[in-house]
């Protein structure tokens, strides 16, 4: 058994007043030492003054902080907007007593109105006195948005006999789409690890999570994911097989919260991974997966329940991609409902339609033609989506 | 006044048996002498046999005669779905008595079940019989699916003091997206015109018309859109003059029925024209107008009535074209609600809310960058949308 936390890792949540609700809505973590810090950003045109400041600030390779609000995306509030973003980061740095530059700022919420800076201001004070090694509950609560649960997992590794610890919240729910990470997550770990390999790693466990998963398809312009590396473990990495390792017990943690985010989406009643097998490249396979995965007619039939394997062979032939229109197999979990692209007849419909009452199932769509192979994972359409979207803000 | 018919056209819609609620499902359009014909059809990979004869037969540029059925797609239907479509053709010809490749067959409804054709067969006399020069209605109704309106469209133009007339039907409201005239629509006329003109003439209108709206971003796999001119009426195309004339006919007629579709969408109850200029190009106007009109957040807040222009911003942001991030200005009809990417405050806000309680009003997107400009005609995003579509087949 490895040790389930990070060395010299806290962490935080409290309620500023940003939520109407009085619910958490401030968060912090922090390291004891300067830590490794990577990132990855949304890839949004239209970013939020906290994006464009910790992708500059995570160049030094180093953070100690991050403070993260919700409630208020700060976005699109102009120059005032990026001076918020700095003003929350100087209200951390100086009460920590480190330096600005190695605090990084978060924040999601409404987009275009001014945050109320002041709240935050006389809150940042009780933010870092709560700070605790156990305080990741709360930090997890704080981020929430439309959320329903909090989303926590921690994994732990051993390099060399050497036991270290990987921790990370997120926030999600909607807006939520493959091409980056959009959504909120945070990850830390007492592991020693170079910034650059640390980058690469994020980015590579980044594309079997976050990049392969769905809820809207609509991406944010507040997101990102950070991962610190304290080096407070004995557990060093500075070997190939030693990345390899890591590389691992990330990929478990980033997984996990990318599935537990779809779970948790808007008015999701249930998760199905979409795998595409049999396309001409990965990359084809990708493109129909995530046509299918994306379709409105698909995830409204999960919703209903209704095997309706048209909408899915539909999606498959739009998706850009070569399909060979008489040849295309469909199984629902290990039942198969399509062949050439014909279906199996109504016994076969019975059991998928029970497969389909799941709150977690499996389509695998082969398109026959080659190697090609990818998997995203989503969630239905239902009506509760539109009911939380379109009382959103009222 | 020009006369409001086209001389020479039959159409007529009867029910066959193959609507469970028993109603019309079978239709047709005649034209007593052979017509030129034009048509366009889904870029979906998978299409149905309708689709690849018809794709096949106006090769020929002569068509007399279109069948279509409501009620099933006879798509994934393998070769037997192929020789079903040719039996439609072969009980329309046969009765008609007109050469068989001179028979156009259109289907739509649900994919991957076998077309009941005995059905079709006993219905088709009856349908003939039916077939006269104010049959449009029933035809209109006959290619219904969860359309609640029945769509038609009658335009009259004049070619050197000599009158025509163009009709258009169309059904539409699911799997409506640009890219094609992903619905079905007939369009008859007794202008005379060569095959190749009319073919022009429908490409251009449909990128001002169909290809200009969406419901839900899916393709079907079933749609196309004909036309048949039969030159019944002293109105001759014969220069470039002339041709523009008819164009602004037809596009007057198609962008009436596109319209008709977009606020007969699946649950909606709002059409919004979503207008981008200032964009580098019109190409660029296009993606962002489309991405815009495409997302589900944007569309649940016009359901919810929700002003919550940032959600236009990102999707504007998401679109994969270059915009300055600070410079966007977005209107609501005439109120100007974001200058500079930033919110125009509380005030405009109240403005805003009472044109979003309209069933019809536009949103102006200034990209502040250029000369580019395009617009896209969606509707709203509602409840009743997910209802519709997650009972479908049940």
């Amino acid at each position: 058994m490895g040790k389930n936390y990070s060395s010299g890792f806290k962490a935080a949540g409290i309620a500023s007043g940003l939520k109407k609700n009085g619910g958490k809505d401030l968060g912090m973590i922090f390291s004891e030492v300067p830590a490794s810090v990577a990132g990855i950003f949304t890839t949004n045109k239209v970013q939020a003054s906290s994006v464009i400041l910790a992708r500059k600030r995570i160049q030094s390779g180093t953070c100690q902080a991050i403070i993260v609000n919700s409630g208020n995306a700060n976005c699109c509030t102009g120059s005032k907007g990026m001076q918020d973003t700095l003003s929350m980061s100087g209200f951390a740095s100086a009460e920590l007593e480190i330096p600005d530059e190695h605090v990084l700022v978060a924040s999601t919420g409404v987009i275009g109105e001014p945050i109320p800076l002041d709240k935050i201001k006389s809150a940042v004070p009780d933010l870092i006195h709560e700070l605790k090694p156990d305080g990741i509950a709360d930090l997890a609560e704080s981020i929430m948005t439309t959320d329903t649960v909090p989303k926590v997992v921690t994994a732990t590794g051993k390099i060399g006999g050497k036991s270290y610890a990987v921790t990370g919240v997120a926030k999600g729910s909607g807006m939520i789409r493959p091409n980056m990470a959009t959504m909120l997550c945070f990850v830390w770990t007492d592991i020693k690890i170079s910034p650059a390999v640390l980058q690469e790693a994020l980015l590579a466990s980044a594309d079997k999570s976050f990049n392969r998963i769905t809820i809207d398809g609509d991406t944010s312009t507040n997101d990102m994911a950070i991962i610190m590396a304290n080096g407070l473990s004995d557990a060093v990495v500075n070997g190939a097989s030693q990345v390899e390792s890591f590389r691992a017990v990330l990929d478990d943690v980033l997984i996990k919260l990318a599935r537990m985010i779809v779970k948790d989406g808007e008015g999701a009643t249930k998760m199905v991974e979409i795998t595409v097998k049999g396309a001409e490249s990965d990359a084809d396979a990708i493109k129909v997966a995530e046509t299918v995965a994306h379709s409105n007619l698909v995830k409204t039939a999960f919703f209903g329940e209704d095997a309706n394997w048209g909408r899915i062979i539909a999606a498959a032939g739009r998706a850009g991609v070569p399909v060979l229109p008489d040849s295309i197999d469909i199984f629902f979990d290990d039942v198969q409902m399509v062949k050439d692209s014909m279906g199996c007849g109504k016994a076969v419909e019975a059991e998928t339609t029970r497969i389909l009452k799941k709150p977690e199932f499996g389509i695998v769509i082969d398109l026959n033609m080659g190697e090609g192979e990818a998997s995203v994972v989503t969630c239905d359409f239902s009506i509760d989506y539109v009911k939380i979207n379109a009382d959103y803000r009222t």
